[in-house]
């Protein structure tokens, strides 16, 4: 089976987040107002082939995990949608 | 109003994306098989306040287009939901 994921990977709350302080900070002077809580977090696309959705759940999960976040400071947020079925 | 607003920015297909072409490269090593298409983009989260939902979307768009986005080589996907409605 053949799943699409997106990652989502976001900086843990507490963490400061220097890339979103400065798109804030810049807003008024562009007229833009009322935008507050900017966060600036990565988006990982990809296609991921296994048995089943577990396996592959547990496949991103591992993977997240062990190399695309930091978990000291970073939450991934997963979602997977099966793009073709088994054959 | 009150919403929160993702917006996921992907670069647009057929721009190349060496970050996600040497995450791919690096799987195979780390014991991850069957990961194809890796793309990275940004995921930007932030709270707009706004008189209406049509007002909020129109701000956000205007906001990517301008702003969060490089047009050119980069595409803007907008998720908007109300946190807390008209008082």
């Amino acid at each position: 089976m053949t799943f699409d994921v997106v990652v989502e990977v976001r900086l843990r709350p507490g963490i400061a987040d220097p890339q979103g302080s400065t798109i804030e900070r810049a807003l008024p002077a562009l007229g833009f107002d009322g935008v507050s809580g900017v966060r600036v977090g990565k988006s990982i696309r990809f296609t991921v082939t296994a048995i089943d959705e577990s396996t592959a759940r547990a496949e991103v999960d591992d993977l997240c995990h062990r190399f695309l976040t930091n978990p000291v400071i970073e939450d991934a947020e997963v979602i997977l949608s099966v793009v073709s079925p088994a054959s």
